[in-house]
């Protein structure tokens, strides 16, 4: 026991070192199911719980195709080269950081991932989307008390993790190719809601004028739309992973809306309130959990249930019967 | 004990006539929070679950303006005239029957209330949006108990009601107005997804060509969404209330809609998985709800929030103490 307790105090030294094999291991021990492993992340956690949230986090989503991992690549890649000191998680097995890469794009950034600024992690495979999500969430904590300076958190548009991400982040960032209308047919609805900052992306050669236009009709959405961020007026720019173009503007994007929300004193409020609703949905999750993972219970509600469907009783009379 | 007996089976035999009195009775029975009253109510639902199921249940929502009262009234009635029996019913306090109508709109549906084939019942104006949920899906089975050939339950776009209807009814109708963009500004994003078919409202006079303007835009919007229903393309229809054009229409709408979902056996399959989706939801509701108003448990939650929200332990530390 007694052991345990210096290597965890000297991993998290070399955590806050940043040293990147450190790094790696401390997530490693966030993921791992094994309870003695949970433990020790806790105690991990808890040790450099100080030395967090000094970083913008920010989300960054799209349809399969739109090319965030180019995007990724191309950005974080720039904000590196500004000293920036920059993580890229990923939150669903299925984005491309973890290889869900659907239009043959093999880049994987390659990249980044050799830049010494940059750490660069795959999403965990297994487990279900809470779960993942709480460990991405930890994860991210690490990666600040590593002194990473901008969180990028990767997750695929069409599923439910957009809204665990927009939970998370200060920066909710959507990425859309040109044609407004053809977009909208793979996204999620109610995902623009979500969104700080649209990037028109792939602005690029004959596509330009397209995408000028595409911009014009998202920023008309968009003054539809209630903001995302109380006090931010959420926009859309064009850019090119290719010609690395509207890169700079996006992150110019980005650190207004830092200024602006800072300054209306929203930003802390946001993240306690998104602790706060983290601890809440956990609560809630485990509640769920422990009462559906309960056998006997199990085979109450099918038999309940079955009693509903046919007509039996009532669904607040079965409901009772739980309870009772 | 034996007189109530007595009285619930005499209760159930008048719903089952369509004695009007006995129908609000038993509505009133439903919504009471007396235990005993409760039991009744329970008693009284199983005695007419053999008589529920058989109407179309249609869910009518648009933004405050939108003139869902007066589309009610008209569309209600022409059902009337064609010999339906015709239950309308309101799930939140804030929608036009509890008086709610911010345009300056008396009606209230008065022509339709004086309807001896319509029934017209406020939304329970007590509980949280949940308990008033589960008693206007049981006032909907009373209802069909009492011989109503269609349920009409009315909400207000705005909120998270719709989500609860459209779990709750077959068809779901969304009124909007002219000027499809203006439309996006007060209505809840991703609501069009829900929707069936959508009644471009107010179609009349000098308005008419604009309305048909709006209903080429829904058409077109609607062509990129998912359908609401598995193989039902959802239609956008023109209607006025005020010249009762466009209400026939809207009726044959629902009635191929009827056809085609019955055929393809989806009906049942949905109408049953409402019900689960229900009973799931109500063990939820159940569980968060007594764990949430347990004094002590609500004393250690604030406590290990606050520590958490100060940086003392992790979150995850927190839910473990918390089910220790």
């Amino acid at each position: 026991k007694k052991q345990q307790q210096v290597d965890i105090q000297k991993l998290a030294g070399e955590v806050r070192e940043g040293v990147r094999t450190s790094l790696s291991k401390a997530i490693t021990l966030i993921e791992s199911s094994n309870t003695e492993h949970k433990e020790q992340a806790q105690s991990l956690l808890q040790e450099l719980l100080p030395y967090t949230g000094n970083s913008i986090r920010i989300g960054i989503t799209g349809v399969p195709g739109a090319g965030k991992s180019s995007f990724i690549e191309a950005f974080g890649s720039m904000l590196c080269h500004m000293g920036k000191k920059v993580a890229v998680l990923a939150i669903d097995p299925s984005s491309s950081l973890s290889g869900g890469s659907i239009l043959g794009d093999k880049t994987r950034m390659e990249e980044l991932s050799r830049n010494q600024n940059a750490f660069v992690r795959p999403s965990p495979s297994a487990g279900t989307l809470g779960g993942v999500h709480k460990k991405t969430r930890e994860t991210m904590l690490l990666c600040e008390a590593a002194g990473f300076d901008v969180i990028l958190i990767e997750t695929v548009g069409v599923g439910q993790s957009e809204t665990f991400v927009r939970g998370m982040v200060d920066f909710f960032l959507l990425l859309v190719l040109t044609g407004a209308g053809d977009e909208l047919q793979g996204m999620k609805k109610g995902i623009m809601e979500l969104a700080d900052g649209i990037i028109v992306h792939k602005s690029d050669g004959d596509n330009i004028p397209k995408a000028r236009k595409t911009v014009r009709e998202y920023m008309q959405i968009l003054h539809f739309l209630q903001p995302a961020t109380p006090g931010w007026m959420s926009q859309a720019l064009p850019a090119s992973s290719l010609e690395k173009t509207g890169l700079q503007e996006a992150w110019d994007m980005i650190c207004q809306f830092e200024k602006t929300i800072k300054e209306s004193s929203y930003w802390e409020t946001r993240r306690l309130e998104q602790t706060r609703e983290w601890f809440q949905s956990m609560i809630v999750d485990h509640l769920i959990d422990s009462f559906f993972n309960d056998r006997d219970k199990k085979t109450q509600v099918k038999t309940l249930e079955n009693a509903i469907l046919k007509g039996e009783i009532t669904v607040t009379q079965g409901v009772l019967k739980l309870f009772s």
